[in-house]
Order: C-alpha cells, then sequence, then structure tokens
C-alpha cells in the first residue's frame, strides 16, 4: 500500500490525517497510534520502560504522532497483543516476542533462549549480524515489523529454600519458570510451573512452588521473594539478555513516511539501551540490599549443573530448529554471534572486570 | 536566552528560519547546524559512526534540521573543535571529551579513565547514576551540552615487539600512549608518546617506537600494525570503555524548541548504541583474521602487571582530584558506578559469559 493511499484510509489504518484538506501542504499530519502492552501499567522497568518508549514518541515528534498507550488488560489481555497488532487494530506493541513462540519458535530468538545472547551480545546480532534482516523474515510472515526496545540483562537463576549443588537437588522441584528455560530444566527432573509474576509470591510462601525464577534482584526484591526463600542463584542460564520488542502493524509501518520510519527506528534503539542503563544501575544497588538488609545468601550455579544445563539446552535446541528452514536459519545467525561476539568478549569487557576486580579487592 | 529571540538572531547563532515570515504558523523552521569532529571522513567506527549521527539528524527530522559536517581539517583542526563550539562558531561537534582535559582534568571521566568504565558500566552511570548530571555541570563552565554519542569498548593494550612478562619488561619502552594511560605507564618506565594515528605505522617500523597502543583489532588491523610487532596484549587498563560525545553550544541548544532537544537525545543515544555494537561485532571478526591471516600472538597481561597498573593509576588519580572540587565529585561519583554496577556484573554478564565458555568448550 503507497503512503498517501495509507493516509486517505485513515479511518480503517488507525492513521488520522487531521484538517489535511484545510491546511496547506506544508503542515504535518498528526498520526495516532495505540499501543497494547504485556506489562502491568507502572511495572517497574519493563512496563515504566514501555510507557516511556511511548511518551518519548509523541515529545520527540512534538505531539505530531500521538501514542495512546495501554497497559496489559487496559485494552486488550497481555498476550492478545499479538493479535490486536497483526490484525491493525491498533498499531504498536511492546512484547517479550518469545510470548509468540507458539506461532513460531524462532520468535524466542529475539527475546531470548537458554545459553543465548547478553545484551551486548544480542545488541551486535540484531544491529550487525543480520538479526534485524532475520526478525523482519520473522515478523513478515505475520504482518508484523518489530524493533528491538528494551532489555532487562541476564535474569537470575531463582530462588531456592534449599541449596543446589547437583543436578540430584533439582529433582522432583516444583519450580516456576517458563519458556525454553523451563523446558531445559524440565529435562533434568524439574517440574516447570508458567505462572504470572503477581502469583509467584503466595504460591512460593505457601509451599505450593519449592522454587521460582522471575527477572533479577530490582524486580525480585519488589516482590519480597527474600520472605519466602533464602538461596538466590546466579548466573541463570535460561535468559542471559531478555531483549523486549515495539511490534507494529506492517502496512501502519510501510505507510509512514521515511523520516517517521527513521525516528520510530531511533526512539526504539534509545530506550533499547536505556531500560537496560536502568536495569544494571538499579539491580546493583538492589543486591546490596538484599543481602545486608533481607539476608539472603547468593549462590553461584556449580560448573557441574552449568554442564549438565547444556547438555539439557542441545536437546531443547534440536527440537527448535526441526520446525522449519527460517528457525534453524535463525539458530545458526545467533550462534554465529555468540562464537564471534561472545568469544571476543571474553578477551576484552570480561578479562578486563575478572582483572580489575582482583586489583580492587587487594 | 529565549526560543523566540534566538530564531529572531538566526545570523548570528546559525539557526536559519527559512522563509519563515512568507508561510503559515504551522510551517517549520528549518534548522541548520554546521558540525566539526575530531576524525579523518570515513575513519572506521569513530568517523563513520558521527556521520551517521550526523546524517540522521537531518533524516529523522524529515530535512528540518540540516546538519553539514566536517571531518577534521576540513573547517578546523581536529582539536579546534572545542572552541568552534564553545564560541558559536560551530553549533555541534563530534569528538572523544578527554580532548580537553588540560582545560579541565574532569573531562577525561566523560570518555574514560584507566581503571575506570566499561561501556556497560558508563552507561549506567550517565543515564541512571548522575553521570549526565555532572557532565553537564562541567560542560555548563565552557558554554557547551554534551550527549553520550558512541564507544569504542574496551580497548587493546597495545602491539609490542618482544614479551611483556613484568614491569621491568616496560622499563625504557618509547610507546605510543597517550592520556591518563600514557601518565599512569610513565610510572612504571616507559616513554609515553603521543602521536596521531596515520604516524604510528612509520615509526613502529622504523623502529622509532618500540610499542603502541591504538584501539582495538578492527581499527588496528586496518593500520596493518600487525606487519611491525608480533604481539598483541589485552585487556587494556588504559581505556575500558571509551565515550564519545557530541558536544552543542549552550546558546544553540537553549534555543531549541523542547521536542527537537528531545530528538537529539534520542539520535545521540541511538548512535551511541549503534557504534558499540558496531565495534563489538567487527573487532570479533577481525580478530580471528589477524591471528589466522596474519600470525598476530595474543596474550594476556599478568596479574603482576595488573597489580603494578594499579597503584600506578591510583597515584594519577591522586594528581586528577586535586585539581578542583568538581573533579573530586566526578570521580567519587564514577567510582560509586564502578562498584555498584561493576560489583553486579561480575555475578551476571561475567559470570555467565565465563562459565557458558566452559560448557562450550567441552
Amino acid at each position: 500500500m503507497k503512503r498517501r493511499d495509507f493516509i486517505t484510509n485513515a479511518g480503517l489504518g488507525g492513521v488520522a490525517a487531521a484538517s489535511a484538506l484545510a491546511t496547506p501542504a506544508l503542515a504535518q499530519e498528526r498520526i495516532e497510534i495505540a499501543m497494547v502492552s504485556t506489562w502491568p501499567r507502572d511495572f517497574p522497568g519493563l512496563g515504566t520502560g514501555a510507557q516511556r518508549f511511548a511518551q518519548s514518541v509523541t515529545d520527540a515528534s512534538d505531539g505530531r504522532m500521538q501514542v495512546t498507550y495501554y497497559a496489559a488488560g487496559e485494552r486488550v489481555g497481555a498476550f492478545d497483543s499479538f493479535d490486536e497488532v497483526a490484525s491493525g487494530n491498533a498499531q504498536m506493541y511492546h512484547a517479550a516476542d518469545y510470548y509468540w513462540k507458539g506461532k513460531h519458535p524462532a520468535w524466542a530468538y529475539f527475546t531470548t533462549v537458554p545459553f543465548g545472547l547478553t545484551n551486548t551480545e544480542i545488541d551486535s546480532w540484531m544491529k550487525w549480524m543480520g538479526g534485524q534482516e532475520l526478525h523482519d523474515e520473522l515478523a513478515g510472515q505475520f504482518d508484523l515489523k518489530c524493533l528491538p526496545c528494551g532489555n532487562t540483562g541476564t535474569q537470575w537463576g531463582g530462588w531456592f529454600n534449599k541449596a543446589i549443588n547437583s543436578v540430584d537437588d533439582l529433582k522432583g522441584l516444583k519450580m516456576r519458570t517458563p519458556g525454553l528455560g523451563g523446558d531445559v530444566l524440565a529435562k533434568l527432573g524439574v517440574s516447570p510451573v508458567s505462572l504470572p509474576g503477581g502469583q509467584i509470591y503466595e504460591n512460593l510462601i505457601s509451599g505450593a512452588l519449592d522454587a521460582a525464577e522471575w527477572v533479577g534482584p530490582w524486580n525480585d526484591e519488589a516482590m519480597k521473594f527474600y520472605e519466602a526463600a533464602r538461596y538466590y542463584y546466579y548466573p541463570g542460564i535460561h535468559e542471559p539478555g531478555a531483549q523486549l520488542s515495539v511490534g507494529m502493524n506492517a502496512s501502519f509501518w510501510g505507510g509512514l513516511k521515511e523520516s517517521d520510519q527513521l525516528l520510530l527506528k531511533h526512539l526504539t534503539a534509545s530506550e533499547n539501551a536505556n531500560m537496560m542503563a536502568e536495569y544494571n544501575a538499579k539491580n546493583g544497588e538492589a543486591l546490596v540490599r538484599l543481602q545486608q538488609d533481607h539476608g539472603v545468601e547468593i549462590r553461584e550455579f556449580s560448573d557441574e549443573l552449568y554442564l549438565a544445563f547444556g547438555r539439557a539446552t542441545d536437546e531443547v535446541f534440536a527440537e527448535v530448529t526441526g520446525h522449519s528452514e527460517l528457525a534453524q536459519r535463525v539458530h545458526e545467525s545467533f550462534l554465529n554471534a555468540r562464537k564471534t561476539v561472545g568469544d571476543y568478549l571474553v578477551l576484552n569487557d570480561v578479562a578486563y572486570i575478572n582483572k580489575r576486580s582482583k586489583v580492587l579487592s587487594q
């Protein structure tokens, strides 16, 4: 559809050309955007970041693009966001694209998969190593165009009521851990449970759950999980850098003039980095409070456990890549980024921080 | 100065209101921006990133803001960029702000200092832990407003013609290494030399230099340093995450409407992340070529050397913080970010990548 057609059909597509006929050619069309999301209103990090992005579109366009933001449940339920935007009922969503892995397993890679990419790595993949092009190919099959917009960083391994020293200690645990990470743990004897964040605390307290993972110190502290479990394990393998997305209706996107597409590209990229910076700043501060004020004991997963996680992840990957040629290509491109950038970071950011820590602790 | 005054005085301030009187109120003023930089034209990463940012301002504003970009020497010399913008002759520069440390030593912290912050850490500091506010305070003293716009990541320790196993091996070396990193090495017996990038190769080949550091694999490969030195050391302590800046004339900035300030804030933030992602993607690929095609031997600085670097850095910091109350405050805020975020990353990105590498190498 051409841009002019789209503007003319404003009533159908959600784009309104306010008094377009009465004003001079130089005047700007006003574009109205309904944005749904998968997060509760004001949810720290994920929700507040999505809301900041929505506001930034209105503000940086000087009100020419007007975004009305709907938190989960305010217009449609969280997991109806995909259909709401793909169908053109709304123009945008903010979500974790792995929620759509039931529609195609390759969606998971554009958020995070077990043993996958950190924030730094996925940013290189998306921007410079073919990730965005693959995301476009996948999203195009569903009449969507997606852009990265936020990241939680490496998530924590979870809250446990007992020490987890070996694979045997995992067997039989009922644990809240959704997605492919849950599939990995299931292969090691865990019974994974998928529960919304708001129901985790009561189930941990009651003993209905033995363990749970949510996000990281900043979000987990707000949930008061420290009242229900003593041991907090790092580093998680299940979500090493969960990237969030703004998904847009493809006809809406295609109808925008190029400068507005660029504006949205840069505004999503800005919030993508901003949310990550916020998580790292606030996680660091929250972790200190969890240990000092709430007596949480942090523990590192052993190398033995990591090896077992790695073997189980290979089995899960084999199931995913068997789905389709596209899933296979996404997987291989992703692994190439993990090898190239990951091997590099081992010698740089990682080596530097390891060595700096040794010196500073002298 | 109010915005209206500024637009009226367009001829003085470099902002042109093209045919503002003849067109309706809804028409947009056209803003012309001269942008100087400290990089040669098309210099990979630093220069191409600055040029991308300049183009993004023109494109994302649909031509309403017109940036004319001048590489180093095309309008003024690289190091005259500061005065050109502070005086209002030009509106913007793209530079590494540590070039201005002769004017105030605190400028160094907003690019990078020895034993300082990685890209991930400085992003949290700038956006969420008081860094931007301190940058504003410092820049305001010089009639500037600065925003982060790019990062090289952790730079490499340098090219050497012999193995560097101990501090004794450093003594007497004539090495190209500018800035505070050079001051640190000087305390360990190195004779630091400050040379533009283009003169390093010939001096290494001729033996006038014993060693040199420049940036990292991607940029260093293009310089063919592998023809002149065999050993390539990591991780560097001198520039653990060199952040670049867009500096703007304060009156120009103050005269912009709020939506244009926001637009520039988001466009700089977008390129800030984009350049970092490019460096990590291309450094990773270049490092493989350096080792496989050019026989470069990569070596890790020993813990003994790192301890010596750390002690020498403390001496350099004492000189910097003695300069002024502002330098002291910047230093303390910076160290707080290093402790809070750095300690956190040790348990997350760093721990995860370390453990993942072990599993993948099995």
